[in-house]
């Protein structure tokens, strides 16, 4: 498994795989789990190649959030990475990717309106741009993402939709604990108590689906229904709890047709987040 | 010469040239004249093989501008890419090109505060925007712009080191009239009083540059100086006349290095641009 640290080498090595074959690509902020590694194996399974990066991207974090504090441990990151047969590991410098006077952004409108686009202003901005970078950089034929990151997903494939990227985006299941929990970089921000509070998060989404499924259509009672229960983790701290439709990303009223369940809610420092997708 | 209307087959045909060999891109707006030609013989000297794309393209044009007047002749266009050697022109709908939940826009900041980016709110991000989707859709290994739009090309150079996108941009100097005026497809807006009287413009180019070689080294008297050269003409209506730094593209007031001085002027619906780079 090679380690490619500059922009340069990385799109001469690139260059030279796609010659060879398929190339897939997962782009992660380290802090790997489980789910990363999913999201490795899938493209493994769709290409000849992988290339996995691993880069804490500043200009996707808020003022107040995380940034700092995210987990970063590399050493960890590229046994994992090596484990499920990593190619190339791109892991460059902040520098390397956001030079002095950089300048440039690329924004998908309208989806990002709401959800956490509404509570992390310009987390999505950042988000496609690093992509956008990215993709620009590892030139892959597919790239793989997680369905955690609901949001992220459809923004993502609205981006390479309307700017004609020509890469294959593929959404793989999100990966739970045994109790539910949704795997996540943050969950080591959790004390032993707020771990075992915030299955309340899984268990409220099903209880949405499930109403959904016998018959409610009022978005209103099954969004009252997923507060009520969350609101019986004493640690818990809603950001949002949220209907959407799944083309616009927009709230919906009543539940017809496709939608997704979407939650962001605190447990002390770690915002967690989490969703479904439900057919009324 | 192949004439290519869909995204899938331009991306289809270009992957298959650049197996063959290496690939130059002019991006046009049709209405083309022996600027553009230059340009797609500069093209043609650093690749085997140029695709010109002629697209009219809506988002970069203001409520106010011009976009249902531009003039468009393809047949005419044809004609003449065909006779300069053009491989593939790329021909596309505006439906293809932005269907309607499209979303997405590429920005660039600080390079894009004055200039045509204070008079035309939203024309730099109308263009950074189709310039990608062509990047993405044509993948070419150079790229070539007209000096003439000398702020489009600054922008367009730090879009493509910003976003990392593998292309080389080549600036192609300004052709002229025998009088000096700048070619542009705006100049048949132009009646043949307004059109006689539009040579100030170099005119006044000219004697700003004489000015800073001789010594003078304060913006605001060369400025002066152009205005009062360019009120000689009557029928002109001065947009902006100023004179900015080659790095941030910010007016300067000292003149010191290297500045650009640029101009935007309207003579009856045609707002014509022209610029020099002078070393001071």
């Amino acid at each position: 498994m090679k380690v490619v640290r500059t922009i340069g080498e990385m799109q001469r090595l690139t260059t030279r795989l796609r010659q060879e074959g398929s190339l897939g690509f997962v782009p992660t902020m380290g802090a790997l789990h489980e789910g990363h590694l999913e999201l490795v194996r899938a493209a493994k399974r769709r290409c000849d190649r992988v290339v996995v990066s691993v880069f804490v991207n500043p200009i996707q974090f808020g003022p107040k959030d995380d940034y700092h504090a995210y987990p970063r441990d590399f050493k960890r990151d590229r046994l994992l990475l090596a484990r499920v047969a990593t190619d190339v590991v791109f892991y460059p410098d902040v520098r390397e990717m956001y030079p002095d006077d950089y300048a440039t952004y690329v924004e998908v409108e309208g989806l990002t309106k709401y959800l956490c686009g509404r509570s992390r202003p310009g987390h999505f901005r950042g988000v496609t741009t690093v992509v956008t970078k990215l993709f620009n950089i590892v030139k892959p034929d597919v790239a793989v993402f997680g369905q955690k990151d609901a949001q992220q997903a459809f923004v993502i494939k609205r981006m390479v939709r309307d700017l004609n990227f020509p890469v294959d985006i593929v959404i793989v299941p999100t990966v739970r604990e045994p109790d539910g929990l949704a795997m996540s970089s943050r969950n080591v921000y959790l004390t032993q108590e707020e771990r075992r509070q915030a299955t309340v998060l899984y268990q409220s989404l099903r209880e949405g689906e499930a109403m959904i499924k016998s018959g409610e259509r009022d978005a209103r009672r099954v969004k009252q229904a997923l507060r009520r229960l969350i609101r019986t983790a004493p640690l818990a701290q809603i950001d949002y709890v949220e209907i959407v439709d799944t083309s616009r990303l927009h709230p919906v009223k009543t539940i017809k047709g496709e939608v997704l369940i979407a939650l962001a809610v605190y447990f002390g420092r770690a915002r967690l987040i989490d969703n479904l997708i439900v057919r009324g």
